[in-house]
């Protein structure tokens, strides 16, 4: 078991990475007050709801199962919480328990963030990409109007609980997925673990519980460690944008329906790498081996058929949070673990990159 | 002119107090980027929407007048901003201006807030509850389900300007609803400056800008001195309460219509302090004093008829924010200044003080 604590201006709080956790009694350590709302979705529920209730008796719980999907990752959802919370007279002192992937993690911690200006909120990630990404650093949203993330807060959980064992029934394309975002880690921050990636990666596809272990724990350390430096995203965290301002843009024009998000950075990691190629950032070396890791897991990496036009990705671009003014921000790489801020590239650039890559 | 400058854990920003700021080019200086949505209501936007679109030439503007009152405070109202933030495409680095009441303010703020996780939020207060009260600590929000304030976040603004001129227009109706929060702060936090305003209160009637600068100033002090101890409004922060449990419960129970909030604070006030003279916490004179001032403002210090059972109000008061696990916790007086945290009083005893009340 590794314990790391999360550090911020105004929390801190442990995140739990190991196994046999549901088992061992940690979750009612961890819950400081007996009323609790459990958020899942139904795929989740199928499997998990009835051990984790049983771990929960003696305390007071409401249940609420969402559609699973991140599609279903709207304002709406936001309210079906927000409602429960209503109608069962929740207070400031009743806990929020997220137990699902990135979807139920960040609609729940909205929730949680605004509910009487914000509650308790215990997050147990169920998806590799929740693991090491969504569920640490805080950041709570859903999609509106179409466009990914576009209302959410900051705000942070008073506890993560990476139960490992979950992983084994996560179906094989939302696990593959998880990985595309674990290599981006290697690739954005720290050369050395992208090495260790390259040389582990069969025991990473075959699920093996101490190799999960050790890459959870060096991704959830990158991560906390930049949004200690940088809780609100303005400077040195947005490297972990890396590959994701093409992949938000991906999801949009698919409507969140046909790419997994982590199918989404892999090819936005491969756009932004051969963007930096063509820029002279970095060697087509650095292009190649990503491709080779990326192809190795398995990852599907041709652009989804819907992507009819490339003005269309362009424009979604366009919208993309880290823009600043009218300029496109792009997180490049500049060498392996390393990662450099662009900006004003033109359009007639982007196009070429991306006609580029859809004929290749 | 005074400049108060507010401080917490995540943000540093001025509050100006003073006259002539729209002509004098402040605003201009503060608005760091182009790109500017004025938010508004349609009362405010009658009297000054002009002068300050004429102030604001050389900023893109886009423009939301909203109607007016704490019937319109709700998510419909945070929806419509983000829906022109979308329409026309802003970005983090656009800037929301809130020119109105605690309506606008609360509103605006929740809505820049979410929007992209935050972005940059200017207030204009224009009424006098604003300017001591919900322009400084940054509370923002909206009621939901028919209870106020039940969806908010804490979030910063980047700049407060408090132009006192803009209380001249006002009706005398908010305005005098506005003093009574200004009492608040002399009963629940200092005493000296209870004295000083049962000295000054016809110069405050009569709008004297000289002796309103003081009071307002005086009052920012006070609020940002307990929101830089208890930003998230834990501890320190909740003697502001004072008045307010049984303040919303009158808000609630009248459907945020026929009684305005300082209205219903002064009940509050009357409410609180009667019940802290049966308990033995103060001396009926104190009770008295309050009552006078009060009075002398020309509050309407009846329960609103509409309160036809004592019940129903009891049943809001027990959804009050502050309430912990199955315990409501009251901000009783326990000297002139003074405040303390009453906690477990049974509905018996709360029944017969708003009995009593209703029947003196």
């Amino acid at each position: 078991m590794h314990i790391i604590r999360s550090q911020t201006n105004n929390s801190s709080y442990p995140v739990y990475i190991g196994t046999d956790f549901i088992d061992s009694g940690l979750l009612q350590t961890l819950l400081p007050m007996p009323r609790i709302v459990l958020v899942t979705d139904q795929t989740v529920a199928d499997i998990y709801l009835q051990t984790i209730c049983e771990t929960l008796t003696g305390f007071s719980l409401n249940l609420i199962i969402l559609p699973p999907g991140e599609v279903n990752k709207n304002w709406e959802a936001v309210t079906k919480i927000i409602d429960v919370l209503v109608a069962f007279k929740h207070d400031r002192f009743s806990t929020l328990v997220s137990l699902g992937g990135g979807v139920i993690g960040d609609v729940t911690g909205f929730a949680a963030s605004i509910f009487m200006r914000g509650i308790n909120w215990l997050q147990l990630p169920t998806t590799l990409m929740a693991q090491v990404d969504a569920a640490v650093g805080g950041k709570t949203g859903c999609n509106y109007f179409g466009i990914k993330n576009l209302i959410g807060t900051f705000y942070q959980p008073q506890n993560v609980v990476i139960e490992i064992a979950f992983l084994r029934t996560l179906p094989d394309r939302e696990y593959l997925s998880g990985l595309a975002e674990v290599v981006k880690y290697g690739m954005a921050c720290d050369g050395e673990f992208f090495i260790w990636l390259e040389k582990h990666i069969y025991d990473l596809i075959n699920r093996d519980p101490n190799i999960l272990e050790l890459a959870i724990h060096r991704c959830c350390q990158i991560k906390l460690e930049l949004v200690q430096q940088d809780e609100n995203d303005h400077g040195q965290r947005r490297v972990l944008n890396f590959g994701h301002t093409f992949a938000h843009a991906l999801e949009s024009a698919t409507e969140f329906a046909s790419i997994l998000h982590g199918e989404a950075v892999a090819i936005g990691m491969l756009l932004a790498t051969r963007l930096a190629v063509k820029l002279g950032l970095v060697e087509r070396e650095l292009l190649i081996r990503l491709y080779n890791l990326l192809n190795c897991i398995g990852l599907p990496l041709a652009l989804p058929s819907e992507i009819s036009s490339v003005g269309a990705l362009y424009n979604f671009m366009m919208r993309d949070k880290k823009k600043q003014a009218a300029q496109l921000s792009l997180m490049l790489p500049c060498a392996l673990g390393k990662i450099k801020v662009i900006q004003g590239l033109d359009l007639k650039c982007l196009e070429d990159l991306i006609q580029d890559y859809a004929s290749t």
